[in-house]
């Protein structure tokens, strides 16, 4: 899967609503935090974005806080940022909180 | 809610297995990293801790990743570890993962 370079990622963050990039160790990434009502809804939030991500195989780093769930994408088999966490991060956009 | 002492932590932390003193921003925690088979039983294990949690009343910083669930105890409300958090450490522990 071919890394995006950084201007290849800005022009994909701009078609995003409220996702930054995020690097962690180096690794580039991109995190998305939704704020959630109460631990149940934020719950059910987090179980609608893994069924995504399993359809997907593509599995990002979601925590569960109260009341918020943050959502990270990376590639991690790549190294970085790839078209697989913008796709699914354009679907899960698509999931009502 | 009565903060418990550096001592009580210990103490507390001695009768559960696995769990670690984890600080974070002053605020006393405990961590600890369940290893998971795959992405979905990883959901199921969170499913099932939240509702733990739900009932206690008493929510976690729950974090899924691809192969481990990572769960972070802390009484925000009194700025520390609490019963609380060793309460519901110990029935975490005695979930199937």
């Amino acid at each position: 899967m071919d890394l995006l370079n950084d201007q290849q990622i800005e022009e994909k963050l701009a078609t995003l609503n409220g996702w930054k990039r995020n690097d962690l160790e180096g690794q580039a990434g991109i995190l998305k935090a939704f704020p959630t009502h109460n631990f149940l809804a934020g719950l059910g939030f987090v179980v609608r974005i893994a069924v995504l991500a399993e359809k997907a195989n593509h599995h990002p780093d979601i925590v569960l806080t109260y009341p918020k769930v943050s959502v990270r994408l990376s590639t991690h088999c790549s190294g970085g940022l790839t078209h697989k966490d913008f796709d699914l991060a354009a679907q899960i956009d698509t999931l009502s909180l």
